[in-house]
């Protein structure tokens, strides 16, 4: 057995997230599909971050294990080559290598950095539309930012997860939502252009959407910028704002020791 | 009767080209069933560039005439943001104006500018599938860059350009080929990715699209820079390369007066 490490991007608004699901096209099972078919045998994946129906991913990354024959150095390129062209035009494996045996791409993963990209003009841009979110009423930049350096440091972030249980010795029970933010900042590299970059040692579910949904509220004034250590210290889902749509968001990478 | 002018940008992918043609979908006809629609009339759209199937216009303008009350600004402004909203997501009127009755979008305009988007790197890039050629062999930029600079001035660019005919006093003649190129430059602001561009007092049918066909060949060693000459000399289309595919074309701006 021969662990690989796996460098996938994908343009997400096509399939309904990551997870393999039977029945419906997800990143994960269509390159487990195709990785399937090179290999002659079924294969597990893991990912670093499990995206939602129509999130992107530039630097998402997978493992797997692969028999040893398989994870030689000419293996490898033809099978990284091979399965682009066998999952479609939006999915790209960008790099693969064999790693260690104890690297999982979930658990091993320190932290995990996402993009956020709002078009903030009166009209539409017509080639950002599948990767932003058009907001044509302004939003001013300044309390954004003040707000979303709120967020850095490690805080419970239950008012912009999407409430999770799991199952521990039986039990089920709800799962943490106490996360370290690395940075958490917006630039405006162009005109109309609004990018939220946002790092953590993880995230949960909806967890960037929440807080973009929410930064924007501070951006047309209907939020005050401190607004952000209230909502962070109640834990309660419906004091945040609307959940941003997913087609903004991208993982742009993931960091290992 | 009052003469508009309208900024437009499409993402030609699902489009037949821009000019209305019953039974299919074209961004003039999208736009004319929509201003046709909003006005309760029928008009008549004239444009400057008739950018073909696939291809993009980030600055496409188009005239038409409409009832002088339809002028006023009050309702121009109401009719561009909903032209935006009936066109679909895949077109964006940008601006909207009245201007003297002598205008013509296309036989005002001085020049038209068009960049054609290469990715040039082994695997795809998912993001810019819908507005690039992605060639994965490597391209060598210094002779592509001299080869198109011998294309700068006025030439005869038969070579390039599809054949047409049109009529003059009831006979039908090969339609002329000669244009003025203002500038063609190639530029690689990031890894991977090559822009053309290329101005000129106008263009004949799919005059960018062959000439950067040809010039991919220069990038991969097939052909030496010098060739330009000769091709342009010869007038003949079978002596230039391939035409290189719709999606990497954009129609940037229009000059005028």
């Amino acid at each position: 057995m021969a662990r690989l490490r796996l460098r996938v991007a994908y343009d997400g608004g096509a399939f309904r997230g990551f997870t393999p699901n039977p029945g419906v096209r997800t990143v994960g099972g269509v390159l487990a599909d195709a990785l399937g078919r090179r290999l002659g045998y079924p294969v597990q994946l893991t990912c670093a971050g499990r995206t939602d129906a129509g999130v992107h991913a530039r630097g998402q990354v997978v493992s797997l294990d692969v028999a040893d024959e398989d994870a030689s150095a000419g293996r490898l390129e033809a099978l990284g080559s091979g399965l682009s062209r066998m999952c479609g035009p939006d999915v790209a494996v960008l790099a693969i290598e064999q790693v260690s045996g104890d690297f999982d791409a979930r658990f091993s993963a320190l932290s995990r950095a996402y993009r956020y990209t709002i078009w903030n003009a009166p009209e539409p841009d017509v080639f950002r539309r599948a990767v932003s979110w058009h907001i044509p009423d302004p939003l001013e930049v300044a309390p954004m930012v003040e707000a979303a350096a709120l967020l850095v440091g490690e805080h419970d972030f239950a008012s912009f997860c999407s409430k999770a249980t799991q199952t521990v010795d039986g039990t089920e029970r709800v799962a943490p939502t106490t996360r370290r933010v690395l940075h958490a900042v917006w630039s405006t590299p162009e005109r109309g252009v609004l990018l939220f970059d946002i790092a953590a040692n993880s995230f949960c579910r909806q967890m960037v959407r929440s807080i973009v949904g929410t930064l924007t509220e501070v951006g047309r004034g209907r939020r005050p910028a401190g607004d952000m250590r209230r909502i962070l210290a109640s834990r309660d889902r419906a004091v945040a704002g609307p959940v941003a749509p997913p087609h903004g968001l991208c993982l742009q990478s993931v960091a290992y020791a």
